[in-house]
């Protein structure tokens, strides 16, 4: 970590006189299942956030990598980490799992224990860090939209949330809690209780205003340091 | 309907003269799971109403019968609803079924659709309709007591009581909230968020603490009319 | 019982005399799920059963009706049975259910314990025995025609079969061992192993040849007597 | 595997001379879940093979370990594969993991896919390959003894059986068909078709008889070469 922040620090410094020319961009990678796929299509989160980012004139200091496969639950990205991620040597690395590991649960009775949840997210923790990159957790956002938590996974998705909350703390790494900005934002705008159609086509995959929710909050954890 | 009221009103006006020799008690029904089937044991809640009633001086003018089997969802209540209720001739029915139905879903792989939960449930309020016994829906109570709504079924559990408070509503038949009462209660008295042992032994099955609550509840909810 | 030979009786010899003007027709009810529904379609195996009848000059004596719906497990039929079937007062009761009873575990978590299934399989044989219908019981075919019994409720299905064949014997009814005789067609017929597209078009519903195949054997079993 | 083999070859001609004093016996680990983990204990099938390797007077010439953990499925072997077995240099690595993948997937909702238990046990494969080990893949014994292959899970078991063989192919690696010795055992060795009792004590978990059964097949299995 010492030298990662003392490259950083480097280019701080320096940047007044070759920002341009020779400023290497951070090198951000968000590693996820079929949201983060979807991600970086024309109106996914990814992609919205590199507009936000050339609009801000950050747009050379940032290099942003989709590292997203449909499907994909925290062991599915133990698996993949070295080839997916730690080969790319991102500065910044966003974890953005546990829909599947909840939801695969009572549809194809495959989801992923609590505890093992946890232990692989352990160890993806501690290859990033291993490799000094900058982790940001993020909390699974949602799987149906009613706002009096009563969509079936609400309970376990709370627990899951709830863990990676604990692991951020834990581990001493950074949290973005998307779950926590989804459920705060359809208390507000989701008047009619409906599951779907507020921030997600069929509950659990964004529509644009949900890519651009997460657009946002990413956004501002990724700025935040 | 109207029959029967008028029977309690005879019941009422000619209690203060005969009440001990002819009046025939107000017979009750407790129709459920294995919480039911417990609830008729030295601590249980349907013995903790009885106690309760003597002590109000009730006691002659309520029979309490415990219709409670273990691992019963809503379509096993309606398959012994002849033998186990009908046949009684009930005056009060209390139906408090759904945590299995919920439960099974994870356990099993045989819990009970939403869809067919709603559709069993009408089938024996329909029957119980026709023999004009007033009919007291209660929600299902808890699958472990956390109270930020993190139980891994929480989610499920709150739409199956929102499917029992529609229920309610739509048929006309009286509510009794459990759930609501349950989840009120752990917000104030779990600070440690535990997820048993305030209200029951195992995250669902009752301890004394618990049957007293339902106690309480359902006879507030039988002494309303 | 009695009463119903004894009129049949009466068909039979009387038959010669006036069998088109007065012999009412045999009338057969296939009581089921998703693949009774499509039993009545073009290619389905009621409709092809209608024709093979006629094609015998059987036409007249058998009125065949489908009481098949979507999703169906054995406690849907239960719930419907007075509706659906009783009212129509059958000769003939065909019931073939069982394939969402296990194939709802995985997919949903609403599959049906196999003690409940019996239970409920015996409560309709009841009420059908009551009514004096011939009763019929076909084994559940397959989810998946892969013919080395790998598909993943195989073992289940077989679970079932064996529970429809035990409900045969120990209820005195008769058996139609659907099971038996598709497993045998796929282990002559099925040489790449496929898990579909033989006789059917999903794993589970029938294409045509898989409709023949019902036909033939439900017809088998229906003029045995 | 070149210098492997080479190492046994010497290990063989010199054997006359020095075995005694200088033959580094011959490492083998077993690599398991709950069944390999009692596979260390007095009766189990690890304690039975060194006893039987000590009664052909090859004690000396086989060290082994048994690296099993109660409810591991492929993914928590591959997570723990560097500590528990790469660390300790194996020569020969049982691999005997399957159930828990099929079995969680109805009584926690937690199984495996099939697609990722190929893909989870390619990478173990790869690892072990990588540091020259001997490796032997065992299919899945058995979930419930019935020999008609009507024990739930019997379809989705052959399934992964299956693909535990096919791996052994095309990955080039030696196979243990346990679970076509189980299920050969049990069709002559269970006439009353009991789910337990025969190898197993409860459908799974190995009584002496069924240890015995393993010890005697892998021990085959190891000594071939």
């Amino acid at each position: 970590m010492k030298l990662f922040f003392r490259i950083k620090l480097l280019v701080l410094v320096s940047g007044l006189f070759f920002a341009f020319s020779t400023a290497k961009p951070v090198r951000v990678v968000f590693f996820g299942d079929s949201i983060t796929r979807a991600g970086v299509e024309e109106t996914g989160y990814i992609t919205q956030m590199a507009r936000a980012l050339k609009q801000k004139g950050l747009g050379e200091q940032y290099e942003l990598i989709g590292a997203g496969i449909g499907g994909n639950k925290v062991y599915d990205l133990y698996l993949r980490l070295e080839d997916d991620v730690l080969s790319k040597k991102p500065d910044v690395v966003f974890v953005y799992v546990g829909i599947n590991d909840v939801w695969h649960k009572s549809s194809h009775g495959t989801g992923t224990d609590p505890e093992k949840y946890v232990k692989f997210y352990q160890a993806i923790i501690k290859k990033l860090k291993a490799q000094g990159a900058r982790i940001i957790l993020c909390t699974p956002s949602v799987i149906g939209e009613k706002n009096d938590f009563s969509n079936q996974q609400d309970g376990d998705l709370n627990q899951y949330a709830n863990l990676v909350r604990q692991l951020a703390e834990t581990e001493k790494v950074e949290l973005c809690d998307l779950r926590k900005v989804f459920v705060d934002y359809l208390k507000e705008n989701n008047p009619e209780n409906r599951d779907r159609n507020i921030l997600t086509t069929d509950r659990v995959h964004l529509n644009e205003k949900g890519n651009g929710l997460v657009a946002t909050t990413l956004m501002e954890a990724l700025l935040k340091k």
